[in-house]
């Protein structure tokens, strides 16, 4: 019976842990670095323990000392969050070495799900499919012809040891083949020291879609439906929802059923996320399985209703399920924009700084998730993602319409952030429209980069004149719309952008 | 079609309003008095116009300068929020007269609404059962009697131009019977000048539990289930949930279904609630109805997932519901705590000042509507209301858990709050399983406003005992557990009550 958590993780994901173990009446233990000793976590938490300096290596991924706040703050169970420890196998073992509850999977599970190849394999074998492809390829171009027909055109050439696109090339035809494989292979030589490449087929205008799934030790599996996770920035999430506007109730329905075999294959107990690619043609290919709660989980709990991080220390307890997949409901439609501390005008580049005014926004459907406060210092060393914005609405129309309103009160000062890009994602009208792929923002950049001053300014703008009319006290008309304010006299404030009323 | 809305309402109510206006893409208009000038309703809306000094009868109240601001600044339609001109016939009436849209039913309908024996007259044609009682008793004591037995003892003796129990006496039998009512009729000559007095059933444990309904122009009327508001200080509510934990599923298909006919009779189009007194064997009697939207709308909102603004937006359009009765369905739990600025400790006095820090509550199932920020002067001219704090979960007892833990999280200093009295009343036995009626905080005073220090206070003076250890900046435990805490020195840290961390 778990009464005593240590969370090894920091951040919103730390508190988020923390609210649960409160209502649930379990005690709370967080782990700090120096730098976060005025973190949200640390304030929340029953008990904190500072963990070592700022950076990753020497606390959040300090697996010794770690184990040795566990022990000395008598805890009964770890729960490692995502990222950091959170898929490490090897800190999983520790754990339960050290005769501690890891809130996770078993370390098998997480050590197979880790190796790709090996993941592939048991997926094929569990019946899940896979984006078609070879081994390595050798010399002989009778038989990589034979490889690449079978594939089905185009297809990708791509790097054993690759990345960042070096060794990669893209064929759309017999024609081009042999010479691509000859280009692939110099260049991943030239890249890795290393000449093996393989051949994946190509996947036209791919979705990324996920299906959360729940395993407990009593053999059950269950799925809490899939999210589009396709709004990503080189392949980091930016904004995800749930259901997807893509797929159709039968593709659900097949995609689900083949994440729950997959899960069921190896036994897998805890909370877990299958993650597919799907073409034009809603063909789902499995991707990976990540072995963790993931960032934009709160969006399938407001949808099904289900508390995750409860589900996983009822799961951890050695519990069954506290329902069966009959039970588990959807409502409504769910999203989530992650807002990061990043300025958007400057390459992403992640900031930092003191926030100096935060106005989080309230009201009907909408849940903030995050970890800063007025006054607090954002430092370099962790991820930029400084706050989830989840929004739920009866359906997708109405919770675009909401997350546009939440992200117009959102306003944070001190540190840039990515809020009016999210603004823009908001109306773009592939986005609006639900139809998008992987490919979305690069395709829109343009818009959501260096287009027009979005509404979002005008208002700021208008807003800032509100404010100087407001000094003067009059019963005139206190604001401007966005239409006279253009007409009049915004040159004058241009140079401001975000701003702080009153 | 409404493209513009007037919010004759500060605080919270228009705030919310206006949340709605955006996400319709309504323009809002604002209204504020002097001491409002930096209002969040004045931030969030499209416009705002000054309507006057601080007190409502100058500002909130001042129909002619209200529609003046109407004209001027072109809108279709006012919606009146609760409270201030809400329930007023005569505004809305003159809204009407203007040529605009009162977000609100008929005139007609406000009117009869708010003429006790005129509703009640109704309610007993439309089949829904009232409290049983009589008109102006005689001198006739033979007669009287008769009435006593047909009304069934015990009974209440009340003054007709009565309140604050003057004129008012409790009868349990025959014997009683005309002593108490000479000696009620003596009281109410002395009070109010006027001796007539009325008999009216006695009611034991009563729950005041209401039931929301919406009807439109075309006929329609459907109900969103019922809303438990029995935890009242002095007939104001301060707690509500729903489901109601004390109805069974027969009592609550009654109940709606005469809540339904009730809006029917009177061809009622809007948004109201119809307010019912519930006694320990579950009979159910009118009460009054509301023909506005109610405090605690946001519980129903988050059950049902309808947004009741937008309800009463389409309705006021002419248009028909968008839903029929079968496709209204409830899930799950919700509670609201009212946020008062008010001292419990000093018999509620409300309270004024400088809001010093705010941190609200925030994550899983927890909204909170509120219009107060840091830096904001909370003045003694309205309502000392400040925000509503409104849970979701699965059931009841998490509902319950997670309320408990958002309370925990809420920090308002600068101004004194009701948040430990509300943590006191969720930690109050008969309130965590359901069994309470309208006397619960009369009978629950000695612990909510006397009893032990609860633990809250406790984790709060943790809490600062961390700070203190925070400063000196070693690997120890950063904080005590309550119970460490008791048995070292919080009596030291005793004065201090509630504390803005770090």
């Amino acid at each position: 019976m778990i009464r005593k958590i240590l969370v090894a993780n920091r951040g919103e994901i730390a508190v988020r842990i923390i609210r649960s173990c409160r209502e649930s009446g379990i005690r709370s233990v967080a782990i700090y670095s120096e730098p976060d000793r005025t973190s949200m976590h640390v304030r929340y938490a029953d008990e904190a323990w500072l963990v070592g300096p700022g950076p990753s290596g020497q606390s959040y991924l300090n697996i010794p000392k770690i184990l040795e706040i566990a022990k000395k703050s008598e805890v009964d169970a770890i729960h490692p969050g995502y990222g950091f420890l959170s898929e490490n196998a090897e800190f999983a073992e520790k754990v339960r070495q050290a005769g501690l509850i890891f809130i996770g999977p078993e370390a098998e599970a997480i050590r197979t799900m880790g190796d790709k190849m090996k993941a592939r394999e048991l997926m094929i074998k569990a019946g899940v499919p896979v984006v078609p492809g070879s081994d390595k390829l050798s010399d002989d171009d009778e038989e990589n012809q034979k490889i690449a027909e079978k594939t089905g055109y185009p297809i990708m050439i791509k790097a054993s040891a690759g990345g960042g696109g070096k060794g990669m090339r893209f064929v759309e035809s017999k024609e081009e083949l042999n010479d691509a494989i000859k280009r692939a292979k110099s260049e991943a030589l030239n890249a890795f020291g290393d000449d093996a490449v393989y051949i994946e087929k190509y996947l036209k205008s791919p979705h990324h879609i996920e299906v959360q799934i729940l395993g407990d030790e009593h053999g059950n599996v269950v799925h809490l439906f899939e999210r589009e996770c396709s709004v990503q920035r080189r392949h980091q999430k930016v904004v995800e929802e749930t259901p997807s506007p893509f797929i159709t109730e039968e593709v659900r329905k097949a995609m689900t059923d083949r994440a729950v075999a997959a899960a069921a294959s190896v036994k897998y107990a805890g909370a877990g996320t299958v993650e597919f690619l799907v073409d034009a043609d809603m063909n789902f290919y499995f991707l990976e399985m990540n072995t963790r709660l993931q960032v934009e989980h709160p969006i399938t709990e407001r949808t099904t209703g289900v508390d995750l991080v409860k589900a996983q220390i009822r799961i951890a307890n050695g519990e069954p399920l506290a329902f069966k997949q009959q039970d588990i409901r959807k409502l409504g439609h769910a999203i989530e924009c992650r807002i990061y501390a990043e300025d958007p005008d400057n390459n992403f580049m992640p900031g930092a700084g003191r926030v100096l005014h935060i106005t989080e926004p309230l009201g009907l459907g909408v849940r903030t998730d995050g970890y800063i406060y007025e006054g607090y210092d954002i430092t370099v060393f962790y991820d930029p993602m400084i706050s989830k914005l989840i929004i739920w609405a009866q359906n997708r129309e109405e919770a675009v319409e909401r997350m546009k309103r939440a992200l117009y009160e959102y306003k944070i000062t001190g540190v840039k952030t990515n809020i009016q890009f999210l603004e823009r994602i908001m109306n773009t009208p592939e986005f609006r429209e639900g139809k998008y792929d992987t490919h979305f923002i690069a395709n829109n950049e343009d818009y959501l980069l260096k287009g027009e001053k979005c509404q979002q300014e005008c208002e700021d703008l208008a807003m800032i004149m509100a404010y100087v009319d407001h000094q003067s006290n009059t019963d005139k008309r206190l604001k401007f719309t966005t239409h006279q304010y253009q007409k009049s006299n915004w040159k004058e404030y241009g140079r401001l952008h975000r701003f702080n009323p009153f």
